[in-house]
């Protein structure tokens, strides 16, 4: 028994046995999500059945992922269960596009955090970080831009907007606070972008190791 | 042709051909490390001489692994690379420790940090991170609460102490800022530990949904 969302890659869904049954559950093209109570119902109700289920996410599932009411709603009904790590969009993405987030000199750590809100993050400790990295932030470049300049970041600090992480369409514009705004605006319509999402944000001198680090030009 | 780092797990390097070539290098048990500059030897020599070879390190390699400067040599010498994520102890670690780095309401992001120079770190910012990681901070513990302190962290906020995560010997010591040098001392004399090193060190409100998160008794 396979529960997946629907943003994982079918690759991973196909490769399940022939007697598995297979129920998506998620966000997927527009239609509502599945409720968070229904998810938690399956979950228990299968296992409770006496199945194997897995739950399977994109990316790691204590980062961002929800997975806190699944585990607490399994406890309660005192099914067991074991969570596995995956990796997180947040360290793969950078990584992928060829920017490591630490570095010896430039970066002796990094932070991580969910922009969708800017206004609920505290940007006078984030600006203060060597490296940020930012999820969920393309439809607020315009405000992370504008926080991370009050709050004293250099407007030459360099800034990536990475897309479509690790697939053949990647994309990566990488210019500086004070441009990243019009230069994301230019390769969005050169590109025929309706937005930015998702995206990852990385900002940060480690930024500019990516020119050092990437392979030679992709065919 | 595998190179590998001498703390990736023995069941790895077995899973090769027959007749593939390895070389451990990088620390082992007392014994000095391979410099970098031989490292970077090895990958450039065994390229060069039409050798498909493999750079197996622990962890992700852009997350504190001085993978650049491997690759910044490969890149010099003309040798083509790909750089595949890996999971990082400093997410997998709290996650099999049953410690999420995010929550909705707790935590909206994370800090990482290697600490084992905390005088090198801008602790007034890290201290206003909602959930932060820190690595290669076991000798450095008592330097790491009095600076979280003395920015203004609260002595009641949680903190866990990762030890051999994911190992059948792994162990969390969960406190708070005012108790954890006590209880880790405790338990040091108990477990018979010279060092808490190596071990990941998680601070903040998450560290308490640990409690409700792990499965139940381990056997």
């Amino acid at each position: 028994m396979l529960i997946y969302d629907a943003l994982v890659d079918d690759r991973l869904s196909a490769q399940v046995r022939p007697d598995c049954e297979l129920i998506p559950v998620g966000k997927r093209g527009g239609l509502p999500s599945t409720a968070q109570a229904e998810i938690n119902h399956l979950l228990i109700h299968h296992c409770q059945g006496g199945k194997q289920v897995v739950r399977l996410k994109s990316g790691d599932p204590f980062i961002f992922g929800r997975a806190t009411a699944e585990i607490q709603a399994l406890r309660g009904a005192g099914c067991d269960f074991e969570v596995i790590p995956g990796l997180s969009s947040a360290l793969a993405g950078p990584l992928l596009a060829g920017i490591p987030l630490t570095d010896p000199v430039l970066s002796r750590g990094f932070g991580v955090f969910t922009a969708h809100e800017p206004e609920a993050l505290n940007w006078a400790a984030l600006a203060q970080l060597p490296t940020l990295v930012l999820l969920m932030g393309g439809r607020q470049l315009g405000a992370i831009v504008a926080q991370l300049l009050n709050h004293g970041r250099s407007p030459y600090i360099p800034i990536a907007i990475i897309r479509w992480a690790g697939q053949p369409q990647q994309a990566v514009i990488a210019s500086t606070l004070l441009e990243i705004e019009q230069r994301s605006q230019e390769h969005m319509a050169q590109a025929g972008w309706n937005s930015l999402s998702p995206c990852i944000i990385v900002v940060g001198e480690v930024v500019s190791l990516g020119e050092f680090l990437r392979p030679g030009p992709r065919p």
